[in-house]
């Protein structure tokens, strides 16, 4: 059963569908705004439990480290030429840098590499308020 | 001759080659903030002139019309597995609705599709402000 909205024509995706195609992609981009201003950089992340998870140089520039963190968007998308069909799938939420020692060493072990090279010392994870998705049939 | 950031590691791609790369790739993501919280959508897009064009149906209600426009993030990235390789263009600069009759004639005859189906009446131009790019040697 494929849900479809009527006003956009496009498949809409279940959270189930978005979480298979997280789980098994590796590149992102994560979206914030900075000085009112949006800022969009691509990363290497991986899912850990219901959560996104991704190094940065950045660390508490970016994303500090109060209790309830900074509002993020972060997209993954994908599309297959062949059959003119493509997907994207949006995660809204928090993102806060991990600071505890134990979380640090449990994230390590994670088959995560950073995007670009560097320290990347910080560790920032995303615990989505929102997962949407949707696929398109045909590109044309 | 390459120009590398001490601090990163990251190769810093001159503007002509950030040029060049959204000169010839045709999908990127958008990143607005709407209600003070960032958003990212995946679209088809073409440049023309020094711009950036892209159609949605969302029109007004991201843009607007204003003359100023909104502050918006360009991105385009690419990975090549193989040489562990990856790179990525933002764009800033603001977005305004095209309304002028005769610019969206001329812009209906460039080689831009939808992402997705539907209407898509509303053509977006970004005009950059800033251009910049960076290439990773290895994404190890």
């Amino acid at each position: 059963m494929r849900i479809i909205d009527d006003r956009t024509g496009l498949e809409v995706l279940t959270r189930d569908e978005c979480l298979r195609l997280l789980q098994t992609h590796h590149i992102g981009r994560v979206g914030v705004v900075a000085a009112h201003r949006p800022l969009i950089f691509p990363v290497n992340y991986v899912v850990d439990g219901d959560t996104i998870v991704f190094r940065t140089d950045e660390g508490m520039k970016l994303f500090g480290s109060t209790e309830s963190g900074y509002v993020t968007a972060f997209e993954i998308d994908g599309t297959d030429p062949v059959y003119q069909a493509g997907w994207s799938v949006v995660v809204n939420g928090r993102a806060r840098e991990v600071v505890n020692p134990q979380e640090i060493v449990h994230l390590s072990k994670l088959p995560l590499r950073p995007w670009a090279p560097g320290e990347k010392t910080h560790w920032v994870r995303i615990r989505p308020n929102t997962i949407t998705g949707r696929r398109i049939i045909t590109l044309g």
